[in-house]
């Protein structure tokens, strides 16, 4: 008998028809004999609609009070899927965050598991009852509610397969699996039987959004075997794992995009040791995320330093680095956010040193002009003129999985 | 500085314009100098439009999987006025029913109060802090959620104000106070400034309607100074209290009617001992609650019992008695719902004689027809038809209040 850990999203609990669907899904995996623990998020636009409510009574509303009031989403879900569940006849009993043992850090809104005691849902599964969790929160050491952030349902599940030593944690969602580019935008995009957990990080941080970098993380630090699969479709998803077995035609596993990008340049500093730390130090205080950074080789005694943020953190980056123009000692700031990455994964990658050519050439092929460059052992993104991306990204994904 | 305890009903946080302000009654009083405990309903419709989505996937849900949904209502309200008052610049904490230790029993949907673990709010009102607690909820001792039943917002503020000894516990409501009738109804009712609390017991029973039975009986039980106060008039309410102290210029407090009730009389019973005891020990197991009884004098070798039980339980009464019919004995069964009761209250009935015979007075000369009589030390009912029932009430409020 195995233990199995099931995550549904919101998309898929979202109205009555569904959280039918999902409690079949459910009771099934429990008539074939294994044990399940379901964890679920809150019900389609919950959430949004508790915030909405929130702003109209205090748009600056702390943030434990936001927990408590967004908490409630989920426990919502999890009494009307044990309900309908208790209603097919089934033994079942639904935990909130707190009672399911989810021990986490005070940061509210954004708060990391420290550990989960299991006790409750181990006593449970011990009376054969299929345990219903609300993802997405956890109690922290004052015994206020707390919430996971992003991506917190995933999180919740992926740490609840490692504490439990769950033999297979499934995230069920409204895409069939891991594709080797996004299927509603890509011709020929193919489902992937397998991924690796680095190439599936390397994907999800590009904008793939199938799974969040939090929970793929976890489940490659605790070992969970992982599977992407449709709440909708009752096909084979996609499993993530540490080593993929099944021998790949192509060393690329997919092609992502990424239009929520911006990039900034720093023109003419000093060619001096010491200026990338004082710039990105800077923004590490102000919590601007880094991504791609490019250094110009110095030209007589100036060079330049370009690096790409999100959208969101763009003004304050900007603003940041012209309060401290004369410490850093730069000519100007050329700031542009018409751009969109696009990259290339796969673990194949690094023993064949013809693959970031060969998407250097179909770009080339297709006219597209390549703005900075950026690899890693198992990718390689390309900044290009945002009208071009979703070209790029066809033409790259044809390079690669039409000639395989 | 007194301890304030102020329980606000799902009317009064219906919406924001209202949650704003209640917020400003709890912080006019915290200005006051006062320490204070909020406890709260959830917001008008929630309870209802969470039931409906029950209903929808599982009409005969459990009932524990009942109250982890419901108390999500209250936990709604008290986030959200929390943040409201966050806003306004206050010091302010939201608490469940498990954080504010509000242990109860395990009777899910009907849970009783066995004890609070205050340790938490103390220490919240120590750091000067407004307290904002969920009503209506509680745990058990497997660490569920529990919800109190009807009336539980007013039970569990009533059991807050005994437990932290509070100076007084105010219940907000959408009406000024505690009447001698009907205000909507009965021209000429008047607000009552004081009540004691067996003469709010019977007005609550008999169908008042301003604050639920539990509560007044906790309240007599620990002496809680209770008030009945209006969330919208800003003006003084009524005291409910052991004793009171003004001067009435009637013996009579208040005049209520109730339409939701039902009459059963048992024609030709034996007129042997032990016959009342089988009918009302049978009716007690199905848990049907009976109200007035009337006996009547033995003619021959027969006699009548009546009685009154809630419309509701109309039909099980019957029920039962009939499938009983042979060790009883009895020839048939009379039941109506044709009827309403219209009582007079007043704790210094008892010492006044006439008062029983000045409600009669009213009725006879105002042609309505008495069925049945019912009287205690406190309070005096009667049966009349129920088209009759709104002209009683009238004839009866004028008789002692126009007088006065």
């Amino acid at each position: 008998m195995a233990l199995v850990v099931q995550k549904f999203g919101g998309t898929s609990v979202a109205d009555a028809e569904r959280i039918r669907n999902v409690a079949r899904i459910i009771t099934d995996t429990y008539e074939a004999g294994n044990s399940v623990v379901v964890v679920l998020s809150a019900q389609g636009d919950t959430t949004d609609d508790l915030i909405a409510k929130a702003e109209e009574l205090n748009p600056k509303a702390g943030k434990r009070e936001m927990d408590m009031l967004l908490s409630t989403g989920e426990q919502i879900s999890i009494a009307l899927c044990a309900m309908t569940i208790e209603g097919m006849g089934y033994p079942v009993v639904s935990l909130t965050g707190w009672q399911a043992g989810m021990q986490t850090n005070s940061a509210y809104g954004n708060a990391r598991i420290k550990r989960i005691e299991t006790e409750r849902i181990r006593v449970e599964l011990d009376q054969k009852r299929i345990v219903i969790v609300a993802g997405f929160q956890g109690i922290n050491k004052y015994g206020d509610v707390t919430t996971l952030g992003r991506g917190g349902s995933d999180t919740s599940a992926v740490a609840l397969a490692a504490e439990l030593r769950a033999d297979l944690c499934q995230i069920y969602t409204d895409v069939d699996g891991v594709y080797t580019a996004d299927p509603r935008k890509v011709a020929g995009a193919k489902k992937l039987d397998e991924i690796t957990y680095d190439e599936m990080l390397e994907l999800a941080t590009l904008g793939a959004q199938v799974l969040h970098n939090r929970s793929v993380e976890m489940a490659k630090r605790y070992g969970v075997n992982l599977e992407v699969v449709s709440s909708f479709s009752g096909k084979p998803g996609t499993k993530v794992k540490e080593v993929v077995t099944t021998v790949e035609k192509s060393h690329v596993s997919g092609v992502a995009r990424d239009k929520n990008i911006a990039r900034l340049a720093l023109v003419g500093l000093a060619d001096e040791p010491g200026i990338a730390f004082k710039v990105f130090s800077l923004l590490a205080k102000e919590r601007v995320n880094v991504d791609i950074i490019l250094q110009s080789i110095g030209r007589g005694d100036t060079k330049d330093i370009s690096f790409t943020v999100t959208k969101s953190d763009m003004e304050q980056a900007r603003k940041v680095l012209e309060e401290h123009k004369a410490a850093i000692g730069f000519d100007h700031i050329d700031v542009t956010d018409n751009i969109a990455k696009v990259s290339i994964v796969g673990a194949g990658m690094i023993n064949n040193p013809g693959v970031a050519a060969n998407m250097f050439e179909a770009l080339f092929a297709a006219g597209i002009n390549i703005h900075m460059i950026s690899t890693s052992e198992i990718k390689v993104s390309v900044l290009v003129d945002v009208v071009d991306a979703d070209r790029a990204v066809q033409v790259v994904h044809e390079k690669f999985f039409s000639e395989a």
